[in-house]
């Protein structure tokens, strides 16, 4: 017992080992708003699409609008690389999946064209809030050319960000002044830990993405051996925030990106403290999605360690369905609005603010036999 | 290590998580009583039937009886929908899978007529304590026409039920009022948590059904992230149930509802601290069911997030050999009753009181493989 | 958190759970002795066979006797209850398995002769320690004509013994009568806590089989929901040992019973604090086992929930390889008593007691790819 | 609860149970040096060959040499007990399947030819780290030999190793003794606590091999139940490392050996403590690698219990693929080096034992559906 040790190993959790406990009080799920802000913009739906390519595109940034959420879309992706992306998008779709990685190495070592830049972010319809996303290295040089076209939010992402990074090749992006130049509501990611969070707010950014090698099955996390859970990790950020905000007044929203699959994830996220979720594969699977049925990394973020390989997911439903149903579905990938209101409803909460005051307990996901599942949910 | 967090989370169990110790006393399990009560009605066994189209008829209702459970009788199926009921059951059980989701959507829109209830009500034969299930929002409507008709126990049951539910629709049901106008016993349910418990009991109802998302696999769970495992849900409960009882003197039936598939399953809930337990699919599997060897889910309790499917359970014997054996399975599906007295027997419980203060252990069931768990079976 | 409960839970553990810690010194296994007692008996193999009729015949209770271990014969099976009990064997081992549950309640339904009790337990060698076993009900009519008839040790059993049990239709066994009248050792079983394992040292006692419902899928939990997983089953049982020993000087052999699969799970036990185990299934797989490569259950220790089925265990060698190798297997099933030294020898255990004194650690066996366990296994 | 226990039981992890935390500060993986020392030699690349005849062949030392890391020549394997070792290694690979086991325990009972031990040592290049392996029982006999032909290294291996081993057929090496005398840096193993730890260190040796019966399906763990997985032994002797440290100054490196399979593994080893880490099956799936796709376990270690079976691990790619990239592969085996700088980046770790300070938690690797996996590894 108590053998001496090197370091103390507190535990965390994943969607699968936790439950939102229900509430003292119920109200009926009309009665519930989704509302989230980023910076000044508000939207109804507290969900994001990710800047992926086969997810967003400047025609699916403004259905997310229309739909009361928000599509990011990559400024390092096919969109600002080549003159006529969808022959590419095409290309890469229909290639044998033996040569398929190969190809998206080559398609994303086409360098970054400044000129088309704007002419995608003027693709997003008007009113639409344009958000685009770029790396920490290119964010001085392709944020403010952005702006410049019009986007309404700039989201600098990388595998994990801090407010303090060392570069021989590049000066470290100090956030706060690109937060004061670029005059938008910035999101900064990802991030996984209260010290990083709060770090990370002090310098005025407006939304904060969490994620960091979610899952066990997630490449990060296989191949490095880093991560943490996304309850934990949405824990430990939201109560950077609750603390920024005591601090300081100002309301940085809590974003919690990667590992979410269905609408018992999203609201889990958001009982943990999350603002809003960001979704990647679920909105590929949409009709509208450039991916048509597929997904991919995109650029290699790291240079030494290249991934990227395109997977089928299949083609679910049109957007509107996934985010509000009908559905016939009984797995949960559908109506996720839908779901996280009847969810507000059996929890008493009448805002996304109030959801985050839910118990949540530890309850893993022992498998059982299919039998039991299909017992159970023939009742429940 | 002790980062700062958004909120604590406690460890809650499952069926599948924990066992019953034996006790310092052993007794023979013919010297052992099942008996529990709901007001002053006072039944042998301690099992009651869920109100669900495929398990209760009235005539399952009346074998239910007879067999010294309580069969309860949705008033919002197809009995008081239809003037034919058996069928439209029947159209359900010969429908193509592929279509059963939509006629069972279609089933159940058409219109509860009045009339009805007092017809199926009164086939429940004479002698038979007739118990009628209401969801929340029909209560006032249905529920003094079903006591007037003849019903014995009224059940007001809705995934989660609070003593304060807050709808722009209709008024919240008072449940004290409610009791004193029926004048018969009320059933209220589902909760998992000690303060909703106590809440509700102190309204003056008879029985509480416990469980909400009980298992991982259920769709409560997946499409929501809400739900509390069953044997932590009746710990709070019963621990209720004891805080009331010592603050007044009265005894409410605490009732462990959902995801109970083996005498096993059972007798943790009674040692978890539950008078009796609800269940659906065992008694779907009755050669007596209406269901004929198939369950569903019945209409829709959030209008937001449509579920219900048609699943094929099968038909493992009679009622009789369900609860009594004799059986030849060993998988725990059969003699439920049987299983009871056992596990009363070697933890010296005389009573189902007694079996509350069995020990239990976390003990996960650990998947093991088939092999080992073919051996232990040959021994044991 | 903190929310009031019915009980608590404690947390247990069974052999895939635990791994033991090795020792600060290490000693050459040639140097370790795996010597134990049963009163003035000693075995040099810590190893005991069930009293099943699969495993144990007359015959074979003589070959554990050369090999160093004891075999238990099962005073209420075949061999007391029929005349030629061979031909009834012939009969269960190649009747259709359709038939054979239904068979096996038959042949057990067959009165015990009083006068085959003598005729089997003199087919035991001369010199062999002559075990054999009674259940509770029988143990006044039969123990006292076993040791009549030269019974050198009775072993009292049931699913769950207590030093304290009612029934209506016999009046309880006192432990502390039946030891001083029968005049040889006694071991009783099977129980898993330490105020039950206590209070039946107690008695007088002189060996103490511990386990009920050991492992998950054992058909005792699955279908009562009672068990204790055999770590912490062994780990209070032989806590009770100690503080029994400190009180009175006299020793009394702890023997785990069930579950045990492997050489790891042998070790793990005698790591917990057993002096032995006793062990069904692989014994069964001897060569020399009457059930030629089948198992199963005896007669149904509890009427009301009838048990027993036919398994094919398979044949996997000689009784000696099983316990002493060689053999070219490598999943732990034979040379049990070589895996138990090369324990001992890295935990610098000479003795049995020695081993007791080994760490153990909780490291739970996540289940993981095949390749992994390929890989490892390749290596280690 | 709190009933009373034979001992206390502490938790322990392995490698699919915990993950590394991102840093407070980022540096690009470019900045990091992932250098180690046994004694005074420097290795660029913190990765050991492990001693077996499949993985190390003379050439394939001079290989890892080349490559920055070390390969271990096993003393008392083919190359030392055969004229033609090729040839045998030959009749290995083409064996059948069903004769492997008994090849392989003919092929090592020849006897160590002690004029070969100078041939094979000498095959490797000049410039080449030479590191040779024997066990305790051969090291007096062996290793001065070793050293007169020019091994620069030598590693004393078993499966478990302590500075007090008793036996009856040799005397126990007294390891600071044999550091005096060899006048080369000597690494021992195997161990995996605290005290063994800090006792072999304290013998003066230079480097500590960790890993006994690391994963729950090896063979060690399954037969005999002993192990302790691979985190928490590192951790443990880590901490015995930085103790020793502080009292002497003196430095010894902590070798992590056994279950490390992907990138993920070996940063989670270092990140627990360890200053390099020792891979088998990684690199007898290496091109270069003498097993050519197959690997085996070697002599028998405890002559009791004899194991050995050849298992085909397949042809990954080249070693330089392995260590350094480029790699298609998102699974984590291959481009090791390159996975650890990477989470040095994100930990902001400059140096391995900048990395010993990041946070670790526990973050087990529940079983998701395939599906989910791959949802994920689209995005991440």
């Amino acid at each position: 017992m108590g053998a001496p040790t090197f370091k103390e190993l507190r535990r965390s959790y994943g969607f699968d080992e936790v439950a939102i406990v229900p509430g003292e009080v119920t109200i009926n799920p009309d009665m519930t708003s989704t509302e989230f802000n980023i910076g000044h913009h508000a939207f109804d739906v507290p969900v994001l699409a990710s800047a992926m390519d086969a997810v967003v595109s400047p025609t699916f940034a403004t259905r997310m609008h229309e739909a009361g959420g928000l599509g990011v879309l990559n400024l390092e992706g096919v969109y600002t690389r080549y003159e006529d992306p969808y022959s590419v998008l095409e290309e890469i779709l229909s290639a044998p999946q033996s040569e398929a990685t190969g190809l998206l190495q080559r398609v994303y070592s086409s360098p970054i064209k400044d000129d088309l830049i704007g002419r995608c972010i003027s693709q997003m319809n008007n009113g639409t809030v344009r958000a685009v996303s770029v790396t920490p290295q290119n964010t001085k040089r392709l944020s403010p050319m952005a702006v410049e076209a019009g986007a309404d939010i700039v989201v600098v992402q990388s595998t994990v960000t801090t407010a303090r990074h060392m570069s021989r090749s590049y000066r470290g992006l100090i956030f706060s002044e690109l937060r004061h130049n670029l005059k938008v509501p910035v999101v900064v990611g990802n991030c996984v830990t209260y010290g990083v969070a709060l770090e990370l707010m002090e310098t005025g950014i407006d939304g904060l993405l969490v994620g960091v090698g979610p899952g066990a099955a997630c490449t990060t996390r296989e191949v490095t051996g880093v991560g943490v859970p996304q309850v934990t990790a949405t824990l430990e950020c939201a109560a950077a925030r609750q603390e920024y905000f005591k601090r300081t007044g100002r309301y940085v929203s809590v974003i919690t990106d990667g590992g979410i699959r269905t609408g018992g994830d999203l609201c889990k996220s958001i009982a943990a403290g999350a603002d809003a979720v960001m979704l990647g594969t679920p909105f590929a699977q949409a009709e509208e999605a450039p991916g048509q049925g597929f997904n991919w990394g995109m650029a290699n973020p790291h240079p030494e360690l290249p991934r990227g390989t395109r997977i089928r997911v299949g083609t679910k439903g049109p957007l509107k369905n996934i985010l509000f149903g009908p559905t016939s579905v009984t797995d949960g990938t559908q109506n996720l609005v839908g779901a996280l209101r009847v969810a507000m409803g059996m929890c008493g909460a009448m805002t996304i603010r109030d959801l985050h005051k839910a118990d949540m307990v530890v309850a893993p996901s022992i498998k059982t036999e299919g039998k039991r599942a299909q017992m159970v949910q023939a009742r429940d």
